[in-house]
C-alpha cells in the first residue's frame, strides 16, 4: 500500500456478524447464512429467534425421536467447530434420508429457543428441505464413530468433513491471513519466487525434478510405432535420387536445354532435397531421452536446462529486498528426502521475509514479533478451534499460546547455550554428545526451551563449519550470524541470519563449500552493484501448526500431505 | 475467523502513516523511516522539517553541483514510486563514489525544506552515511538510460530496482492482499492445495512430471562406476561357494561330527548364503531409469507413481468446499505448454474460489464483485503506481479500474453472444468464423467487451462440447452452467462454472469424454455421500495485472517467469 488513503481492510472487523442483534444475512455469493453468524453470537444467536432462515451443511450426526415422528440433526457447515441443531417434522421430509452423518441438507427454517433449558441457544425448526444429498451408510467411509488420524489419511478427499481436520483447516487459514497481515502492516511486499527454478538454495541436493524428456520420449515412441522412421536403405535410395535429378540438372544445362525445361528440372531437384532433408532428420529420431556425449541432453528439455522444485525461495526473494527492502515471500518448497518421520513433508510451505537494512538484531526483533502476533491471533480469532484442540489434543496449547503472545523470547548465543547444555549433561544424559562446533540436536533445543528457559528461546552466532555460505561472517571468523527460533513441542521453528553483504567475502564461502561460482553469478551481483546489509528468516508453516495446535504428525498439518510413497489426489 | 471478537486487523488503516504530523518513526525491523511514510504524506513531508532520521536505498541519479562541493541524489527505497531528495556534502563523504544509478546507501540526516520552490516539499541533508555499496557504473547493467522491458528480462535479479517492474511489484502485492482480504471477509477459507499432483484436472495433458527417477538413475550410474557389480562369473563362485558348505554340513551331520564342528560349518554355509543374496541384488542393478514391462517403473518413482505439478487446484479444493462450505485457493499452477505469445506462462498463479449452496448466479455475483473489488483497491492503496503506468505504459488503466469498479457488469448468454457477434460480422470481417457450437476467439470476446458493450460482459451457458466434463449439463440438455468473465485490455479473466454433483449424470459425462473413471473415483465420491450444489471460478492473477496495469506482455508480469526455453535464478 503505498498510498495515503485508508484501505478499506478496516471493515473487516465488523464482518462476522450485523450489528442488528434481531436480524442475520445470508452470505453474499450462496444460498444460506453462516451457521457461525448464527451461533458465535453473544446471545448464542437466542435474539434471532423468530426469523426464518436458510442454512446449508453436513449431518453430524442425526436420530429420530417421537416414534419417528421428528428428527434432531446436528448440522454443521464448516464456518465454526460448533453445530446448529435442526429439528424436523416428519410432514417435512422422509426422515430416515436425513439422519445418516455425512448428508448434506440445505435447508429453510425458522429460528427457535428451545422449549427446554439446553446447551444449544437457538435450534431451527425446519419448513422446506430445499437440497438433499444422501449417503448410504453402509457404503460411507467417515461413520460417526472415532477414527483415527491416521486411517483419515487414506481418505484426504473426505477428512476435511471430521471434527479435527476442519478446526485444523480454519486455524491454518487464520494462520495464513494473519500472516500477510503481520507483513503488510509493516511495509513488506510480498513476492511469489519462482517455483520452478534452475538455482539450488543450499547447494545440499535432494530436490524434484522437473521435466517434459520422458512424456516427450513416451510421445516419440508412440508417434514412431504408428509411423515408423525410414530405414538406411530409405535414406540411400531418397541420396540417389538427389543425385539423379543434380545430373538431370547438369546434363540439361551443358546441353543448353530451353529456360523451362531447366527450370522443371531443378524444381524436381528441390523437391529431392527436401524430401531427403526430411528423411534424414525422422532417420535421426531415437525412442528414449535424448543423450549427448553420453549424458542427458537438457537442451531438449521445456527449460532447455535441467529445473527444479524450489527448495526455498530466499535467494530469489533477496533479489527484491535488494531493491523494495522489505519483502517476503509465502509458498510451498520441497525436499525429496526420503524422511518417514512425522515432521518431515516432501511439499510443505514456508515464510520467508528478507530486509533490507536490517542486521541480525533487527531479524530476531521481527522473528519475534511475527510469532507472537500469531499466536494472539489464534487467541482473538480462533478460541473456539483452539478449545477444540485443548480438549482433544493437548491440554497445554492456549496457555502455550498465552505464553509466547506474552512473554519476551530469550536470547542467547550459540556458545551460551553449549555451555548450559554441558553442565545440565553432567545430571541429565544426552543421547547426542555436545560440544562447540556440532549442529544441536532436536533434545538439546527442547531442553533449553522446554526444561532450562520454559520459554521461546532465540539462539544466535552459530559456528560458521555448521552454516551456510550465504551467512555473514562475525568478526570473530568463527561464527556467523545465524539465529534460531526455539519454541516448546516442536524444537526450531524459524531459522535466519544476516546475510553476508562483502562481496569478496561471499565469494570466499561459496568456494570454501565447494560449490561452483558460476550458478550463483547473478546472486554475486547483487553484492557487486549496490550492496546492501540484509537480514531474513524462514519460518515452516506446518511446524507452526504443529506448535499451535499441538497436534504429533505434520501430514494432518497440510491439506494433502506428500510424503515418499503417497501423493494422493 | 470464526469467533465473535474483533481480530486485530482493524489496525491497519492507520499503519501508513504515523497520525503525529512533526515526527516519523523507523520501521519496527529495519534501520531507516520508509521513504514512503515521508514523502507520502499531506504535505509531502514538509512538517516533518527539522527532524533527523536514517534513511536507505539505492539511488537513481545523482548529480554532482557547485563545483563538486555537494551533490544531489535521488533516493529510492521501494516503498513508493516517488525518490526522496538527498543533499550531500563533500565533507560527509567521497561524492564521486555516491552518484553512481544503483549505489545503495544508508543515509542520517536532517529533513529540511527545500530553499527554492521545487518538486519536493522536503528534503534530506545528509549528516552521516551509515552503510555504502558502491557501483562500478562501467559494469552495472542497468544504467541511467531506459531499457526495454524485454531487455531488462535478461536481468530478473536486477530488475526490480527499475521504476516499471517496482512499480509492479507493488501493484502485485496489492492485489494479492485484496484478494486475501476480500475471500476473508466474505468467510472464506483459504486452502492450499497440492503443488505436486496425480491428479490430471482437465484431463488435457500438457502437464509437467515431477521425478527422482533421473537423479536416482544418475546416483547408481556414479555408484555402479565406482563400486562396479559383480560379474556372472562372481556371482557364479558365490553360488559354487555356497553348495560347497553345504555340502560340507551334510557330510559333517552324516558323520555324525561333534555339534560345535557342525555349528561352525552351518555359520559358514550362512554367511556364504548371505554373501551370495547381496551379489545377486547387487548384479540386478542396471544403470538407466528402471523399466519393468518395457515401461518405466514408476514404482521407484519417489511418490511410487507418476506424478505431476498442479494445472489447477479446483478438483481438489472441491473436497473442501464439499465440508467448510466457501473456500479459495491462491497458488502456483502450470502449463507445460510450448506457447511463445505475451499471454502465456508455463508458471502462474491462479486464485480459485469455490462456494456450497451456490449456483451459477451466486458464482457470477462472486466473480463480479472480486473484480470490482480489486480494481477499487488498487485505486485506493495503489493510486502513485497506478499513475506511473498511466504514464508510461497505458493512459486509459485509471480510466478502466474506475469504470470497471463503478459499473454493473452485463450478463448475456451464450447464445445471444453468437447471435450478437453474427450481426456484427455482417459488417466487420472476423478472422475466425462464429457459429453456434464454437469457442469464441479472443478477437470476439474483446469485440463484445470492447466494442458492443464498453464494458465488462459475463458469458454464460456455453455449449457443453466446449467445455469440462465437471460443468453442470443444463436443462436444455445441450449447454452447460459455465461462465467467463471478459474485461477489456485481455478479453477471458475469469471462467468458472456451477458443478455437476449429480453423481448419474458426471459419471456419464466423464465417460462421454473417453476419460477413464478411476482416477475420479475421489472426485465422484463427493457426489456419491452427501453431495452438494456447489460453483466455482478461477482467475489468471497475471491476466489481472495485465488488466490492471496495460502491460503488454505477460513475462513482466510475474517476479520470474518461465516460458519455453526460460527459467533464470
Amino acid at each position: 500500500m503505498s498510498s495515503a488513503s485508508a484501505p478499506p481492510v478496516d471493515e473487516i472487523s465488523s464482518l462476522s456478524l450485523t450489528p442488528d442483534t434481531t436480524t442475520v444475512e445470508e452470505s453474499e455469493f450462496s444460498q444460506r447464512v453462516l451457521i457461525r453468524s448464527i451461533i458465535s453470537r453473544p446471545d448464542g444467536g437466542a435474539g434471532l429467534a423468530g426469523q426464518t432462515v436458510r442454512v446449508g451443511g453436513w449431518v453430524k450426526t442425526g436420530r429420530k425421536q417421537g416414534n419417528g415422528t421428528f428428527a434432531f440433526l446436528e448440522l454443521n457447515d464448516g464456518s465454526c467447530p460448533a453445530n446448529l441443531q435442526v429439528i424436523v417434522d416428519e410432514a417435512v421430509g422422509q426422515l430416515s434420508q436425513l439422519v445418516a452423518t455425512g448428508t448434506c441438507v440445505h435447508l429453510e427454517g425458522e429460528l427457535k429457543v428451545p422449549p427446554v433449558e439446553a446447551k444449544q441457544r437457538v435450534e431451527l425448526r425446519v419448513q422446506k428441505i430445499l437440497d438433499l444429498g444422501t449417503v448410504d451408510p453402509a457404503k460411507y467411509p467417515l461413520p460417526k464413530t472415532k477414527l483415527t488420524l491416521e486411517l483419515l489419511r487414506d481418505y484426504v478427499h473426505l477428512r476435511p468433513r471430521t471434527n479435527t481436520i476442519s478446526a485444523i483447516a480454519r486455524i491454518r487459514n487464520a494462520l495464513a491471513y494473519a500472516t500477510h497481515t503481520f507483513f503488510q502492516k509493516h511495509g513488506f511486499l510480498y513476492v511469489h519466487t519462482p517455483i520452478i527454478t534452475t538455482s539450488d538454495c543450499e547447494g545440499a541436493g535432494e530436490m524434484f525434478q522437473v521435466t517434459t524428456l520422458i512424456s516427450d520420449a513416451e510421445k516419440l515412441e508412440k508417434e514412431l510405432i504408428k509411423n515408423p522412421p525410414p530405414s538406411e536403405a530409405d535414406v540411400e535410395a531418397a541420396k540417389l535420387l538427389v543425385t539423379e535429378k543434380g545430373e538431370a540438372v547438369s546434363q540439361l544445362k551443358s546441353a543448353k536445354a530451353n529456360k523451362e525445361t531447366i527450370t522443371a528440372a531443378i524444381a524436381e531437384l528441390t523437391k529431392a532435397k527436401e524430401s531427403l532433408s526430411k528423411l534424414e532428420e525422422r532417420f535421426k529420431l531415437k525412442p528414449g531421452i535424448p543423450n549427448k556425449d553420453g549424458k542427458i541432453d537438457y537442451s531438449q528439455d521445456f527449460f532447455a536446462r535441467q529445473a527444479f522444485l524450489t527448495v526455498s525461495g530466499q535467494l530469489q526473494v533477496e533479489t527484491f529486498a535488494c531493491a523494495l527492502s522489505s519483502v517476503y515471500t509465502f509458498g510451498p518448497t520441497f525436499r525429496a528426502e526420503h524422511s518417514h518421520t512425522s515432521r518431515h513433508l516432501a511439499e510443505f510451505w514456508m515464510v520467508e521475509p528478507e530486509i533490507a537494512f536490517a542486521d541480525i538484531q533487527d531479524d530476531m526483533n521481527c522473528a519475534e514479533a511475527y510469532v507472537r502476533f500469531l499466536c494472539q491471533w489464534l487467541l482473538d480469532n480462533c478460541l473456539d478451534d483452539m478449545e477444540f484442540m485443548v480438549k482433544n489434543y493437548d491440554k497445554s496449547a492456549i496457555d502455550r499460546l498465552r505464553m509466547v503472545s506474552s512473554t519476551k523470547f530469550v536470547r542467547i548465543s550459540y556458545t551460551e547455550a553449549v555451555a548450559i547444555l554441558e553442565e545440565a549433561s553432567k545430571e541429565r544424559q544426552f543421547e547426542n554428545k555436545v560440544e562447540w562446533g556440532i549442529d544441536l540436536a532436536s533434545e538439546h533445543e527442547r531442553y533449553l526451551t522446554e526444561v532450562k528457559f520454559k520459554s521461546p528461546v532465540i539462539l544466535y552466532n552459530y559456528p560458521k563449519g555448521i552454516k551456510a555460505f550465504y551467512m555473514k561472517v562475525n568478526p570473530d571468523n568463527k561464527t556467523v550470524a545465524a539465529m534460531d527460533v526455539l519454541v516448546p513441542k516442536v524444537g526450531e521453528l524459524i531459522g535466519g541470519s544476516q546475510r553476508e553483504e562483502r562481496y569478496e567475502v561471499i565469494k570466499e564461502r561459496i568456494l570454501e563449500m565447494g560449490l561452483p561460482l558460476e550458478p550463483y553469478e547473478w546472486y554475486l551481483d547483487l553484492r557487486r552493484f549496490g550492496t546492501v546489509k540484509h537480514s531474513g528468516f524462514g519460518l515452516g508453516f506446518e511446524r507452526m501448526i504443529l506448535f499451535a495446535t499441538g497436534l504429533e504428525n505434520i501430514r494432518d498439518a497440510i491439506p494433502f500431505p506428500r510424503y515418499p510413497g503417497r501423493a494422493d489426489l
